[in-house]
């Protein structure tokens, strides 16, 4: 079992911020992190950055150095990691990595995205980059274009309708209305998700994720030294990370995700555990169609389950399985780079007890599952209360 | 000391690749390093690689997923590491930690970038995001403008000149005639460098790298399993990485890079060695300047020595301090994402006695030092004849 603890957690609040640039967005969640940890800034180590395309956002590359410059921790060894929309879960899991080794004590992992410098067209030019280039992005196919391929395919094979997709919109932003970071603290009926403008059939604007800006960043410590730190340590005992082709064209199944099934399978491994055993998850529902595919993928409803669970409420904070508490990537708003880190400190408070209104009362064991692109990458990490 | 050594390498022929696209330049060194390994690309646990910016060069984001699907390793966990210009070296080390975590058997550590695919302009112009975007590459700098700056630094504070910088091109270039991967296998004379056309004064055009394509991997394990796959294994005995700010306006020196200083203190605490005791060494001479600052932050030669060194042989193969028997990034060619693994098998070449001509004749113990951008990065690894 990963020997890891997280002993502090920072993040922007998620939306438009015209007032900052990444560097500043970077270093208001890493300072935060650092200052509830009980450190500073020069104790961190070494730290592992999740960005998808600061190239391409904001004409910068070579972020990780000037990010930990910016926010005090010059001359530390400082990596940007990419997998598109898990990249600082991949970021979350090369940290673990590095304090196994035991190279180093404290480590920072974080995630960091500005995305509201270009024009949508522009965002959407480059999340296509995420999915193959030759083969997808170039004819011309666009993230929501994809994922409506998956949702028609589930439709196809397990009747999953529209009704059921717009339950998954409505509940994210009913558990967002109570995230002071969240970038839509607004509630909304399924009528308003059913008659929202058209993106790609069947997904309308309230089946997409947002465009947004944000930053997360979490301390780590082997367990050890967690109690030294922190009177409420979260524990990380699962990190699991798998791949899958990219292009959709290559894979077996559209309706559900090899990578996320690997990764879940390794990371119950790890854990010990079971589906049953978790009590609440953050799922990567960039799409409301990939929320219905994750709650399968990773086991806690049957392939075709996941439609017809939610719908009926049963991933509502407090039912069988609570699902998405933050209000998701559909409503905390989703700054693709600063996701995985951000599911992974939607995790922390849960288990800390100080989620507030939206506080699930039997929070043992969370786990968050983040997908990269149309799930050529899925990282899958599960926390424990202490 | 670090425990894992590298049973297998593969690098494709650096220059214009126009018949090859990303994933087949990855693709041809990922497979010629898992063939010499002796093992089959499904042994491969896990893969980290090294890319600045396919975002720009290739309109591809995500590309780890991808290069290990088409490579044969379709599911193993795969993540992208970027630190500009020393993004390999930090993919090499983020296999290393993995490696040390025990989390992982046999670990790939690679690098590609395919850089032709836009004009020299867009090249020029991607690089420089490299640099500061705020407060360097907007202004209007590009990377020879800033390697300038450090060279009329050092000039004015060494007396370091312009026959020196041509010295490094020379012998590098007289490097790469034996080397049949380097992009230039072509001898030039002090003359030939002397009288090219200015780029950024006192740089001339063959006082800098060229743009190139290519890719490079190699194979991991621990040391106590290497024997089972290799007859003659290298040990990597450190690994180190530091950063530094990336604005040149916020450093307290030009003539040197504090990055590669730190780095290089660290790599030589790890081996238990000092400078005098490194056979030879592959340096990131994407500028000739940037070869003599490094022989000297390495402790090779001191501060000021690093320009007479070069023009007096000190640093030809086989003399005092052997520098870059692979041509360098000068001839051998810089294809960014891939120059850190790329310097890590020259290594291993000469560390097994294969490097033809270019051989060293003592050569039991060999650095690689890989800068990203013009120093926010530095990673020192030293490696060991077993």
């Amino acid at each position: 079992m990963i020997d890891v603890s997280i002993i502090g957690a920072g993040q922007t609040k998620f939306g438009r911020h015209n007032d900052y640039d990444l560097r500043e967005l970077f270093t208001k969640a890493a300072t935060e992190a650092v200052e509830e940890a009980g450190i500073t800034a020069k104790d961190v180590q070494a730290a592992f950055i999740g960005n998808l395309s600061a190239d391409q956002f904001n004409s910068q590359c070579h972020i990780a150095p000037l990010m930990v410059d910016f926010a005090g921790m010059k001359g530390i060894p400082s990596t940007k990691c990419e997998a598109a929309c898990a990249s600082s879960a991949t970021a979350l899991r090369a940290a673990i990595l590095a304090l196994e080794s035991g190279q180093y004590d404290v480590v920072m992992a974080a995630g960091v995205e500005k995305m509201t410098d270009l024009s949508t067209a522009g965002v959407i030019e480059t999340l296509a980059m995420a999915a193959d280039q030759t083969f997808e992005a170039n004819p011309g196919i666009t993230f929501p274009g994809i994922f409506a391929v998956l949702a028609v395919a589930h439709m196809a094979k397990y009747g999953t309708n529209k009704e059921q997709l717009a339950a998954v919109a409505v509940k994210n932003h009913a558990n967002a209305v109570h995230n002071p970071l969240a970038q839509y603290q607004k509630a909304i009926t399924i009528e308003d998700a059913l008659s929202s403008r058209m993106v790609a059939w069947p997904l309308g604007l309230y089946d997409c994720s947002p465009i947004t800006d944000g930053a997360a960043a979490v301390i780590l410590v082997r367990n050890k030294a967690a109690r030294k730190y922190s009177d409420a340590p979260v524990k990380i005992i699962a990190s699991a990370q798998a791949s899958d082709t990219m292009n959709l064209c290559d894979r077996e199944d559209l309706t559900s995700l090899a990578a996320a099934r690997l990764a879940a399978q390794d990371a119950y491994k790890q854990a010990k555990m079971k589906p049953k055993d978790i009590d609440f998850a953050e799922v990567h529902d960039c799409f409301t169609i990939a929320e219905i595919i994750a709650t399968e993928d990773l086991g806690f409803f049957k392939p075709g389950e996941g439609g017809p669970a939610v719908l009926e409420g049963r991933t509502q904070i407090g039912a069988e399985k609570t699902i998405n508490t933050s209000g998701g990537l559909k409503a905390k708003g989703h700054p693709v780079g600063a996701t995985g880190v951000a599911q992974i400190i939607e995790l922390y408070h849960q288990l800390r007890g100080e989620a507030g209104k939206r506080q699930v009362s039997k929070a043992d064991i969370g786990l968050a599952h983040n997908v990269g692109g149309t799930g050529a990458t899925c990282c899958v990490h599960i926390a424990q209360r202490w």
